[in-house]
């Protein structure tokens, strides 16, 4: 393990498992959090929701007592209305997902098509109160030219009596029924969402630290984009779970807040 | 094309696009099937529809008025019951799928589960009243060991408003967030339909035709089984549709009305 956290500048914190579980915050993960701000470090909540917005998750931390930002929050619907208005500006969206996208899309200077039929793209992401009538409206999205961007491509999260279907099952009754594949995924780890996330830091990838429970999402993202890492067992990944050579992070810790001890 | 069809003695026939289109009877249909069964030759209704009963099938066609024994029918809903038992007996399944699948299910001696959690088989078919409920029990029946059978692979059916997404959808979406593949897809152009359906008419393959609107369906069953194939324009393929060698059928006719000159 590495030393101190001296030479890192940039925190960028996963939000499910790493900062709060469920509907509860990790135990003293707000004053981690006021530690870092203290010692002057930059700090991005980076998630890969797609289904609430900016706005939602703000009121939801602020809520469990975290103090922060909005623009300290990223996610992947945030990214996502990003992407498109980077790389289509003006284009119009249709979503299979819920209403925080939507928001979010509108926040980001996305018009939604007012008819699937007229969709530039068919934006995906959980929908737990999804339908036929949504799944078919999507299909048609695609079926009449509109490519399909995905939030996140997770295959499971965990819910009210175990893992449920996440975003991976919406896009597979699309991708077979159409027999399109997914245009772009946004979420981690993509390297889009590391740029993104670099970006609204204005920090150089080696001065960053990704710190979260995921091997995959989370120390995946930061492995890739040249960043420090730190897994913490606080979330999906079970303590002294075997950790391939490629995805070994550079710090291992029961939860964030043992970062302290580093600062 | 070939001559007479003096050689034939069973007759396999589509539904939708052959015998009916939605809720319409196809002019002449009745007539030409009371004259197959004046001129000896045995009939069978062959769909891969999985959604409905046998039963439900079988009203369906009497109100349409034609003259057909409940026992003429086979659907794809009526073969996945008899292929579970058959490969599976004391079996126990979860239906991703509506009450007429669960009706010939138990109608052919299928036990349903009490939970997802305890199933052997996911029997997945079109849902036309699907939910992210829905899709989430199916999806831990998977998680917890049950393996997955399909009543067939349709990408798309023709419904109010233009082509609708099918049961691919529904595969598509539990294949992608489970990581599992299909075990056994049941409808045409499986081989197993195709056995079940000289089975019940109780002939060689070589004494049977098969006629469809479906090059994939109905001719691709047809001609992996040995079977004669007509072709109808009376569906969703187009008049004038360039046909691949391989599934150029036996004949072509407007509607299977065109047999009478034949017989």
């Amino acid at each position: 393990m590495r030393g101190s956290l001296h030479d890192v500048d940039g925190f960028i914190i996963d939000l499910d498992g790493t900062v709060y579980r469920g509907k509860e915050i990790i135990e003293g993960v707000p004053e981690t959090v006021a530690l870092l701000k203290e010692a002057g470090k930059r700090v991005l909540f980076l998630s890969n929701r797609g289904n609430i917005s900016r706005k939602m998750c703000y009121d939801k931390l602020c809520g469990m007592g975290l103090a922060v930002a909005e623009e300290e929050i990223m996610l992947s619907s945030t990214a996502t209305a990003r992407y498109l208005q980077q790389n289509n500006p003006g284009c119009q969206a249709w979503v299979l997902g819920e209403q925080g996208l939507k928001d979010e899309l509108i926040a980001g200077g996305i018009a939604l098509a007012a008819k699937p039929e007229e969709a530039d793209w068919l934006v995906i992401t959980l929908h737990e109160t999804l339908t036929y009538h949504d799944l078919n409206q999507a299909f048609r999205a695609v079926r009449s030219g509109a490519r399909i961007i995905a939030t996140n491509a997770d295959k499971t999260f965990p819910g009210d009596g175990g893992d449920c279907i996440d975003v991976a099952g919406m896009i597979g009754a699309i991708v077979a029924s159409t027999g399109k594949e997914a245009d772009v995924v946004i979420g981690k780890p993509s390297r889009f969402m590391a740029e993104t996330a670099l970006q609204e830091l204005g920090l150089p990838a080696d001065r960053c630290i990704v710190i979260g429970d995921s091997l995959e999402s989370d120390i995946g993202l930061g492995k890739q984009a040249g960043m420090k890492t730190a897994l913490v067992w606080s979330g999906s990944t079970k303590k002294g779970t075997a950790i391939p050579e490629e995805r070994r992070p550079d710090w291992i810790w029961d939860s964030i807040n043992d970062l302290r001890a580093l600062l």
